[in-house]
């Protein structure tokens, strides 16, 4: 058993923090979306960077000093000026990026170190939420959750297509535990991205979410849950906590270019016990890819949705990123168009997956300023 | 019979003359052209606007101070920076434009009164020829023809297919004239733009020409066939006359305002005996639309042509407009993409005529900016 820090909040009241995953990077939007800047500060969702939707969403129910955001030094210096209200002790960076896991694992011992009994809620900075006041209801009663037992809460998404996109949790729909109006099922499993046979399988059944990557759980829940089903993890979380504590980056550099780079999913999840899931029905997306931007920017008359002025002649089902600036379009449908300042992406929206080839081409001439 | 004006050149060797009409309008190339950056202005064919490429082409045979432009004030003021060796006396300023029958009344009533039998090329500013010494070539034989017959010549293009978009010239293959190694054959008709099937018994024959709206012909007899075959034009052409030797400004334009808006052909060519078609073999293109550059500039191994750098996956006979900024194309066939600044078209190439609709939208949206 860990130790569990002196001082902290914990009382009555629950201490819940928000760790943003911000250090995501990718690909999927260029060339709108480029090495500096990846996905969660892009305006696509709605009109602010989505790492910024991601933190008004929760100010309801969390306070900015009680919001740690992860991610490395360059991607830090870009977010912070997006967040003027917090202080710079909240912006904290990974040495290297190494997956979620080590990411995890570094924010909650700084909760912990604060407050072993607070209440950590993991939200990626570059996913969409269309329902906001429904995702708050379902994270207070999931922090509630937490707070009580001491399983990890997941936010399961239910499957509208046999996705193969996505990570499934198998949960069982016997024995629900309930919090308040909400329902957390026990988890079976954490299955990673399967086969089209497999997604068709998993949602025929009914019993399978996909996993949000959003997670809920108390620090020092998390640190015995690693302990536990992680132990090989377990002496760099231990490190973690000595390098916080003697605000040394240095030792935490060194702890970075040994730790694992793996996902939580498969260092803590896929093995752990005490692994329940809310239902996310709160018009969750990932935003995956230009198309999946269809269901989130409005569509004119035609099917078109763009932003920017457009001009439409005999054209359906295409979607515009050029704004500022006027499209026509005659006689072309279900093409995804994209306007950078200096790059240009015209694409079928069924092929846009294929953006990654264009990248990796551009890499291989060495064309940098494009990546 | 008209008297010719005291002075001029004349003499054994021929005076030639180019009349460069640059007063054209036009919106088919859209976006990159505008009302005030018509085709003429656009570096489309080559590497520099249409216009300066056109007098380029005649510099060879014509020094600057015998080359009049001959445009709107607005276009002048456009035109003038693109010759700095063209002093402001060769710009021929229309007070109205009111097409081509005024403006060539006008040039050569200009160049009449420097030289009654000074030859006249009167040339499009915006046509493309991609064999140039075959031109001049051509271009001096019509010269010496016009100079010493009393004819005018006119340079047809064999047709490639039945085109609906150009006049056409009937001519006899019979008594062919020569002029060193040049051909000139008779006029019979000029003939207006056909319906398709006309077209293709104007194809079929042999013996039609498309109208390159290029002419040549001696400013004394240009006169004489106005005075024979347009007499109604006869008092405008009287009073220019009048209007240039006084420098009239005012005069001109009330000549402008009152003359009907006809073109050459309908006015003059159309009625007219004695004149000629040299066939006009140079390599002619007058550059249409966005797709007939797909004859124009370099394909790459895909069949995409492109201004500006370009990524192409599984695409092929692609056409790009994006200088100095990359264009990335996936999966998309037989595109016309053209990128303007401010505006951006998307539109497949059979459909580039079309172009002008989307003007049209922008006309009655009062979208002025991008007119």
């Amino acid at each position: 058993m860990i130790k569990r820090a002196a001082g902290g909040r914990g009382g009555a009241g629950i201490d819940l923090r928000a760790v943003i995953l911000a250090g995501g990077r990718g690909t999927r939007f260029w060339p709108l979306g480029r090495a500096s800047r990846p996905k969660q500060l892009l305006p696509i969702a709605g009109r602010k960077p989505m790492v910024v939707e991601t933190v008004d969403r929760v100010r309801p129910l969390i306070p900015p000093e009680r919001i740690l955001m992860v991610a490395d030094a360059a991607q830090t210096r870009s977010l912070r000026p997006l967040f003027p209200d917090m202080a710079r002790a909240n912006f904290l960076v990974e040495p290297l990026a190494r997956n979620t896991a080590p990411s995890l694992m570094l924010a909650t011992a700084r909760v912990w170190l604060d407050n072993p009994e607070a209440v950590v809620s993991v939200l990626p900075a570059d996913q969409l939420i269309r329902e906001p006041g429904k995702f708050l209801e379902k994270l207070r009663a999931a922090a509630a959750f937490a707070a009580a037992d001491q399983s990890i809460v997941t936010f399961g998404i239910r499957p509208t297509y046999p996705a193969t996109g996505y990570g499934y949790i198998h949960f069982s729909k016997n024995r629900p535990r309930k919090m308040g109006r909400q329902v957390f099922y026990p988890v079976r499993a954490f299955r990673e991205k399967p086969g089209l046979a497999l997604a068709r399988r998993f949602l025929a059944s009914g019993a399978y979410a996909w996993n949000s990557g959003m997670f809920v759980w108390r620090a020092d829940v998390f640190a015995r849950k690693l302990e536990s089903y992680a132990p090989d993890l377990l002496p760099f979380w231990k490190r973690m906590v000595e390098a916080l504590r003697k605000k040394d980056p240095k030792l935490l550099a060194g702890i970075f270019e040994r730790i694992p780079a793996v996902s939580i999913d498969y260092a803590l999840m896929e093995k752990a016990r005490g692994v329940v899931v809310c239902p996310g029905d709160f018009g969750w997306s990932d935003v995956g890819a230009w198309s999946s931007l269809f269901d989130v920017w409005k569509a004119d008359g035609d099917g078109n949705v763009a932003r920017g002025e457009c001009v439409a002649l005999d054209s359906h089902g295409c979607l515009i990123y050029n704004p500022g600036r006027l499209t026509a379009l005659v006689g072309v449908s279900g093409l995804i168009v994209v306007e950078a300042g200096d790059a240009l992406l015209v694409c079928p929206a069924d092929q846009d997956q294929r953006v990654r080839e264009v990248v990796d081409i551009l890499r291989r001439r060495k064309k940098v300023r494009y990546l």
